[in-house]
């Protein structure tokens, strides 16, 4: 298996032009999902994945939804000569998302944001800039360059492939639900491949093994039929802002642990072996808070930063509204307030009873006179992944051999809800491995991708292609 | 004196069909002051009130100001044979204004709002139905009539009068003040009369005889640099709508009272024999709040409704914002959170003392990692007469020999910055003294003025002048 891993890395080294160019033709259509002008953009760039996985050897088709359409190709694993050894080979299924967010402010670029280039970084030295380079075209290319290196060498990947593109990611994924409903058997896999993530820093990779999750409402809180003149009604009368200060400023105790009860409730402390690796990172807290603006961490006293992020539940106040809030002055008693609210979860905490848990809270803090109301309620658990499985310590001696280090075991504080809809449609864990950067400004002007995330994202995926295919045939 | 009374309050019965007229012709201009459409209309409103005036007697003149010009009357007290008698006559100076609300919304008016007309009201009897048939052309109007009934009775009122006359109340008087300074001794005089008030109810005549003040200014709560993805920063960074939160809630406490130091320092309680006649009124909590959708009182413990709005004291939130208020969910940690207070203020206490306590409360309670920052404070003081005084005393007695029972004496929760300006720039106390009842829909659809409102209102006033007139006289 090594001598063909070694060809296929080498073939991929001696094609970085080809790959590059192949990067920029797909950065070059502006498919801006959100936009509504730019819905031949994105149909463009989704023919142009079907016309690259077919010159791969895929078996690619396009597939229209009620938004853009779905890019859906499979490959077979290479013979028995290869690494599907003795049983059923292992089949994979990639996921990226061919749509990109719109560029504007437009001013801010100081190269045309769909004219992709290369640039040089004073700290990372050289880099690819467009808008997508590296949110997701850059990510999904060092997927599929990997694909066509082991297509051109050894006849096909070591694995079963299936890729699946949207381009609707940046709109919220609206087609996503119904087309796994819909087309589940063609998606089937043993285990997904999802590279919407980065590395740790750009000398160390990463996997990603932990999500938070999200439970989300809005509470409204009314006091007068109407709005009332202060002066005509100041004192007697209930001010529902007030109320709705009440129930937030409860929220959280001295210690800014959340104090609605039950909330911690089967929340699951990091194992130590992750707190130990995280403890020894790097990690500069004050360099993250300084970054944007903050002085001094909050949350959770008893946590780092880290630990915070990764690995404990949130409350917070999204947004927050009621009376007159044009220029000036109004002296109004307004009759109702209203604040968006939203947790983010750990493992082992269910949306539903968090939310329970702060209809509640909110009821036993309101002031007398006032009622309350609920709205907009939802959210999805928290995902963990077992950091002992087959098929992550396969990835992690992949990424170990393609960077002389160990990946960092991160968690996440935001949610991919793809990975949450793989696990419950299609009943599939997912490796979060991805080569982004914190400062590859994804979602604003003079969006880079390290040239070195590029040419070694598609090594690592050689890596870890060559190690599940493995791993299926010990368990074999 | 009692004699020629009686003539005038005679002469103004006989003549009530053409003081209706009267009333109806002003009552058709739609000056509506905030709508640049029609300041031609309140031009017109202003030329009418002028040559109403010379009709009756006056020397009037219109003024022009940056906005709606100002009407100025004076007539001289009738001579030596009446009540001026000896010394030097009694000047008053009588405030109404001639611009209305605007009719929005339009739709609601069972009858158009600038054609006016008479009414029943099951409760009421007759009424007059009109944008501004209370607010406040009904009002001043009953002053008009009572002066032309003197002037055609008895040669001229029993006092200097003084009638000045707005076209910008209900857009902020933006040319009073300037008006005020400019042309003080246009307008000196030794009392003023404002009837932009109410009585107690449609049977029962009332003096104001207390404003609450105002002390407002905006709060601005600072975190981070710029709104935050939740996820990713949720936990370590601080979220300012929480800190405002705490601030807010803590304005209160368990009892209704305003725990910011010194807030209550110089805050004079009512009277006893005010309190007691308080007591004594009709007044039915239960039906004021029930009105408008409230069903417990709020405010300060200890204290009855009427007393928490007319002679305590309150801080109250107006208006809050912070974060995403669109559709759905957005989940940022804001950078910042504002939010507008106002102080309803009573005697004793100092708008800018009570804001500097505020500003030093806030900054106590904000959370580490917030700033704060206080921004377009303003205010002005309570005012309160002296209720023994000689023209409160007559105009009482007045009021008295017209309606058959005492006047009230109310407390307003509001305020009306023309009474703390004569104050301040004239240096003149007011008598506040309107006819107006709560149910006058005064800037709703279907305003109305009682025709008992209309009619009494005026014979009130000639009643007023006499007695000033005679309590000037026993004076001098």
């Amino acid at each position: 298996m090594t001598g063909s891993e070694n060809a296929v890395l080498e073939a991929l080294d001696a094609d970085r032009d080809g790959a590059l160019g192949r990067l920029f033709e797909l950065l070059r259509i502006p498919s801006i999902s959100t936009d509504p002008a730019h819905a031949a953009d994105c149909r463009k760039a989704a023919e142009w994945c079907v016309a690259a996985l077919r010159e791969i050897g895929f078996d690619a088709q396009l597939h229209e939804t009620a938004g853009q359409p779905m890019v859906v190709g499979h490959m077979p694993p290479l013979g028995t000569e290869g690494a599907g050894g003795g049983g059923a080979p292992l089949r994979v299924l990639f996921y990226g998302h061919y749509d990109v967010q719109p560029p504007d402010p437009l001013e801010l670029w100081k190269t045309p944001p769909f004219e992709p280039r290369m640039g040089e970084d004073p700290r990372h030295g050289p880099i690819i800039l467009a808008r997508g380079a590296s949110d997701d075209k850059g990510q999904l290319m060092t997927f599929l360059e990997a694909c066509r290196a082991w297509a051109r060498t050894a006849g096909g990947p070591p694995v079963a492939v299936t890729v699946l593109l949207e381009g609707e990611e940046e709109s919220g994924s609206p087609s996503l639900g119904p087309f796994l409903d819909a087309h589940g058997e063609l998606l089937k896999a043993d285990i997904a491949l999802v590279c919407d993530t980065g590395q740790w820093d750009a000398r160390t990779p990463a996997i990603t093994t932990m999500l938070r999750g999200l439970a989300f409402c809005e509470i409204a809180v009314r006091g007068p039929a109407r709005d009332l003149h202060s002066g005509m009604y100041g004192g007697p009368a209930v001010n529902p802002i007030h109320g709705l200060a009440r129930i937030l400023a409860a929220l959280h105790d001295e210690a800014g642990r959340v104090r609605i009860p039950g909330f911690y409730d089967g929340v699951e402390s990091p194992t130590e072996a992750q707190r130990a690796q995280w403890a020894a990172l790097d990690f500069d807290e004050a360099e993250f808070l300084t970054d944007v603006g903050l002085s001094a961490p909050a949350g959770e006293r008893g946590y780092s930063v880290l630990e915070q992020l990764w690995a404990r539940p949130t409350a917070e106040v999204n947004g927050i509204c009621g009376g007159y809030q044009g220029p000036g002055t109004k002296t109004v008693i307004p009759s109702e307030a209203r604040a968006k609210l939203s947790f983010r979860l750990v493992p082992g905490q269910d949306p539903e009873r968090v939310l329970a848990g702060f209809r509640a809270f909110a009821q036993a803090h309101a002031p007398d006179g006032c009622t309350i109301a609920f709205e907009g309620e939802g959210g999805s658990p928290a995902v963990g992944f077992d950091t002992e499985s087959a098929s992550m310590r396969a990835a992690t001696a992949a990424l170990e051999a393609e960077w002389g280090r160990s990946p960092v075991m991160m968690g996440c504080g935001g949610s991919i809800p793809i990975v949450e809809a793989f696990k419950t449609v299609l009943g599939m864990e997912t490796l979060l491995i991805g080569f982004a950067l914190d400062d590859d400004r994804i979602h604003s002007p003079n969006e880079k991708y390290n040239l070195s995330s590029f040419t070694r994202g598609a090594r690592s995926w050689v890596r870890i292609l060559a190690r599940l295919a493995e791993a299926q045939a010990q368990r074999a």
